[in-house]
């Protein structure tokens, strides 16, 4: 078609990190966060992919996020704690700093956490959950968000969208990742159909008169709903406990307070949990990867799909075939790369 | 009424530990297994409550559970896991003796895990996430269960009703504390409903054919559905290989295999995850425990409610005035106590 274009991987690569390089990032900066966006663009995760380049380059305008901050590993707190400071930057390069230190605690320990403090995260979270099963780790990950989800029972925001992602690795295929807002939908999907011009789906907000709404307007001018109901609510109130208060950062009503606005990427902090499964079954029979594939094929085979396939479908066509952006947001990409921080 | 009895709490205890004494279980089995009975009653939370006590004692009946187990503290295998063979036994008495470890490596390592083999779990796991926050401690809890749940796209009996709790410590009140089936409902639930000869809400099960039905006989007969579609199913399958396959023990439809029914409780293991709030908020200014409390007074300000607050409220009314039986449940208590496994 003649509006798309079609770009290999590294040269996508390529765009962002010039891009972030203009907006001021530091090398270090700019490196990790344009291997989050591309990845999500070339696994076609559209509300994670160069949609947020924008938002981000908004942010450090803003003066929210520190564009140029050294992230920092902390002395050892506990032994199966890893601490990092991001000092104030995006959550990707502390991610990246801690990473290998969290595997080692891992793996030594059975299970180990990493908890990123002062970060500005406004990724997926798959990436992380994906980073470990790659070092041969199941994790879990979490974060708040800023207060945009009303709790089961309630009729105002106070709850983050607040994701969870799980990661299994698996030999010789992608690993079993799942991710999501616990939200009824993400942020960034309402912002889409806001975009587009579209009605909500039923059952996804409420307006800020706490009745139901499938407008996108009131919906982000009121709150969304949590999904499965009081259950999700439960499950994002745990983030805001643990991947918010208990690790000492701002909760999701604290986070909107100090940004004053939901048209910045939220900055707070981050929890991952790895687990060994060398650690935990080493006194039992049986290899857990091979046990964990009969699992997968017993669901497959009766219909059901693994999260995540059509992003590694999505992945697959795209190392194999390159990136297909439009024009407009070829159009987009050059203006941030020649504008910079003026172009937000 | 006529038709009802007062007992206190201890009086139930002491008639409950009576009838698994009578049962076949040694004392430290009848102790542990009778004190989350009796607290589920306590608690309103009937359907884990003296219900349960003649499908525990069908399952003894049935071999599929060691009523003398003696459980074991394994050596440490990683500094930050904690394992205990149940041997058989059932879950509880596993716990408690798993526990005090537990939380002194959670306090020490900041994280930590208990791991629970060879376990017969089939009671709420609130008691577990209670345990752990009367110490201080933060936790998540869950376990594998028989295979009765579709995979969300799926149409036959795979996952587990899988349940998930939390609980986070709170100062002179009782915890913060969620416990749920990652089913739509829990299976007790269900029998609940075939027992009054009541339809199930839509949504709740698929029959053999894996169409909607709202029988619970064709429910039984079919498959649950899980909470919240693709992210309740994806919820239940990490625990499914984190908290069977990870552990070393059985998954969901390997436990239905090995017990050849549902009508006995199931045979698996159990992943507790402890969380010092301390450990990880060290170096960072706030208390988490009263930061905390901001958030469940702004959820509790919108009308929102704490999960477990029906709980608390049946609690203190059991506490201050009794539990109340109904005439058949007493005499089912009477007739168990008098016939013990022949009752069953």
């Amino acid at each position: 078609m003649s509006d798309t274009h079609t770009l290999t991987i590294a040269d996508l690569e390529e765009r962002v990190k010039a891009i972030f390089l203009k907006g001021g990032l530091s090398a270090l900066q700019a490196a990790a966060i344009t291997r989050v966006i591309v990845a999500a663009e070339r696994d076609a995760c559209k509300s994670h992919g160069i949609y947020r380049i924008e938002g981000a380059l908004r942010t450090v305008k803003a003066g929210k996020v520190n564009p140029v901050a050294k992230p920092e590993l902390l002395p050892q707190l506990r032994s199966a704690v890893v601490k990092v400071d991001a000092k104030g930057g995006f959550a990707n390069a502390a991610f990246e700093l801690g990473l290998p230190v969290l595997a080692e605690r891992a793996r030594s320990s059975g299970i180990a956490a990493l908890a990123i403090n002062d970060c500005t995260h406004f990724s997926a979270l798959w990436p992380e959950a994906e980073a470990l099963t790659a070092l041969g780790l199941a994790g879990i990950v979490m974060c708040p968000s800023y207060a945009t989800v009303a709790p089961s029972g309630g009729t105002k925001p106070l709850l983050g969208t607040n994701p969870l992602a799980f990661g299994w690795p698996r030999t010789d295929k992608p690993p079993y990742v799942f991710d999501f807002a616990t939200s009824v939908a993400a942020r960034g999907e309402i912002e889409l159909h806001r975009r587009a011009g579209k009605a909500l789906p039923e059952g996804w907000a409420i307006d800020a008169n706490g009745q139901p709404t499938t407008d996108p307007e009131a919906a982000l001018a009121g709150a969304m709903l949590p999904f499965g109901e009081h259950k999700g609510s439960a499950i994002s109130t745990m983030i805001e406990l643990l991947a918010g208060i208990m690790i000492g950062d701002l909760t999701s009503p604290e986070v909107l307070e100090a940004l004053g606005s939901t048209a910045l990427a939220p900055a707070h902090g981050e929890l991952i949990i790895a687990f060994s499964p060398e650690g935990f079954g080493a006194d039992r029979p049986g290899n857990p990867f091979a046990r964990a594939e009969i699992l997968f094929e017993a669901m497959l085979g009766q219909g059901a799909r693994l999260p995540s396939q059509r992003r590694y479908a999505a992945r697959a066509k795209s190392e194999a075939g390159g990136i297909v952006l439009t024009a407009s947001e070829m159009e987009q990409l050059a203006r941030l790369h020649s504008l910079g921080l003026n172009a937000v």
